[in-house]
C-alpha cells in the first residue's frame, strides 16, 4: 500500500475543500471535482475504472476495510488518512463508512452525444432521488446516456449518486446550459413528454436510432420552449384524477417504449 | 360551524392516541383508524366522500384556514381546537398547517376484489415512497385498485399518503395477509415480474380483464412461493450493469403494459 499523508485539522485545505464538494453544486462546478462516498460506490468506480484524485479514509476504515482500500490505493494520485472524528466532519451520512475519493466530473461536451444514440433528456428536475432513479431506469433498460438540463439538481451530488446506485459513474452524463437550444444542435429526434390529452400516445410512435425523450421538472412539467422546439410532443394516456405521473414513472415508460 | 371542543393537556387521551396512531402501523390496526395530515390530503378526503371521525386543528389553522375547516367540520364526527404548541405534539411534519384528521381504514375484504378488475398487487414494499409511488402510476393509469401484503409497509401510514398524493384514499386497496395463497384465491391471472432473463418479456403478454401484476420488495424481489404460485412469470428485459429496476420504476413499466 502507498503511503497515507495524515491530516489531523480540520483547518486543513482539503478537509474544507471535501465539506464544500459535498455540500455546493458551484463547488463541484468550480473545481471539476466530485464526492465518492461509501465502499459500494467506490467500488463501482473502481471497477469502471475511474481515477481517484484524492483517497480519504478514516483510521477506522484503514483497518477494517485494508485489501479494498488497498486496491483503491493504487488507482489514487494521493492518499490521505483522518481520525475517526474529523472524517465525520466531512461525510454527508449519519453513519459513515470512512471512505471517501475525490473524482473528476467527466468531460461531457454537447458534441460528444451520438447522433445514432438513444437518450434520455431530463429538463430542470429538482429531486435527486428522482434523478437517481431514471438515470438507473436509463441504464437497465439499455439508454445511451442522460442528458440534464444545468438548472436541474446536480447529478454528481452525494443524493443523486446513492439513489442511482452508481448508475451516474457507467451511463454517459451529459450537462447542457441553454438547454432547449443545445438539445436541438445535437440533431436527435426529441419526443417531448407532456400532459395533454390532444397529444399522440407515447405508444403510437416508431423510435429509431437518433432520439431522445424529455421529461420535465416534477411541478411545472417541460418549458412551453423546450416542448414547442421538440420533434414531438407526445404524452402517457391517463385515466385517473392523479394530476400527473410521478416524473420517475413518466420517465420508466417512456424509456421504455423508446428502447423496445 | 358546529363547536369545537378544547383539548389543551398533552396527556389528554385523544392526544395520546393520535401520536400512536401517527408513528404506529399497529395502533392503526388496533384502532381501525388512520391520520391525515395538513389541508391538501384533508381537502383530497373531503372531495372523495371520506369521513372525518375527528377533526383536530390548531387555534392558528382555526383562523387561518377557516372557511375549509367550515366544511370539514360539517362531515366530522366531533371537532377538537389544540394550542398550536399542542399541535406541533401530534404533527408527523417539520412546519404543520395545524390540520389532522382521523379517518376509518376502509375495510378491504380481499372477496371485494372484482374478478373482473386489472390490479397491481405489491408483495412486502418496504420503502413508503415506493409504495406511494406506484399507488399513484396505478390510479393514473387507471388500474382498478391495489393490492398490497401485511407484511410491507403500511398504506396509511403518513408517508405514503403523502407521497401517494392521497392516491390511496381515491384507489382501492387491499391489504393482504398470507398473501400468495389470498391473492391466487382472488382468481386473477397473476403475472409475477422477476429479474430472469429466461422469462417471457412482459411486452410479450396478452392481458385481459381479470388479472394483476406483482411486484415484490426492493431488495428480494418476489418471494418463491409468490413467483411459484402465480398464472406466469414475466419479465422487464434489462441491458445495463444495474442489478435491478427500482420497485416503482418496474412497477410503472409493468402497469403501463397491462394497462395500455
Amino acid at each position: 500500500m502507498p503511503d497515507f499523508k495524515e491530516i489531523r485539522s480540520r483547518d486543513n485545505s482539503l478537509i474544507k475543500l471535501v465539506s464544500r464538494l459535498q455540500s455546493s453544486s458551484s463547488a463541484r462546478a468550480e473545481n471539476g471535482l466530485f464526492v465518492l462516498e461509501g465502499l459500494r460506490l467506490c467500488s463501482d468506480a473502481f471497477l469502471n475504472g475511474i481515477r481517484f484524485d484524492k483517497l480519504i479514509v478514516s483510521f477506522t476504515a484503514a483497518d477494517k476495510y485494508n485489501s479494498e482500500i488497498s486496491e483503491f490505493s493504487a488507482i489514487a494520485d494521493e492518499c490521505i488518512k483522518v481520525p475517526d472524528n474529523l472524517f465525520e466532519k466531512i461525510s454527508d451520512t449519519k453513519s459513515p463508512q470512512g471512505i471517501i475519493a475525490l473524482c473528476r466530473i467527466p468531460e461531457s461536451a454537447a458534441r460528444s452525444i451520438s447522433p445514432a444514440g438513444r437518450y434520455v433528456a431530463l429538463e430542470n428536475i429538482s429531486d435527486p432521488s428522482n434523478l437517481g432513479a431514471v438515470a438507473r431506469t436509463a441504464e437497465a433498460l439499455g439508454a445511451d446516456g442522460l442528458i440534464v438540463s444545468s438548472d436541474g439538481c446536480d447529478p454528481y451530488s452525494p443524493k443523486v449518486l446513492r439513489s442511482s446506485m452508481g448508475t451516474v459513474l457507467r451511463l454517459p452524463v451529459f450537462v447542457l446550459d441553454n438547454f432547449s437550444v443545445q438539445l436541438k444542435k445535437t440533431g436527435l429526434k426529441t419526443y417531448a413528454c407532456v400532459v395533454d390529452s390532444s397529444a399522440e400516445s407515447i405508444s403510437e410512435q416508431k423510435f429509431s436510432d437518433g432520439c431522445a425523450v424529455i421529461i420535465g421538472n416534477e411541478a411545472n412539467g417541460l418549458t412551453a420552449k423546450t416542448a414547442g422546439e421538440a420533434f414531438k410532443r407526445v404524452t402517457i394516456p391517463m385515466k385517473g384524477k392523479a394530476e400527473s405521473l410521478n416524473a420517475a414513472a413518466a420517465a420508466a415508460i417512456a424509456v421504455w417504449e423508446m428502447m423496445k
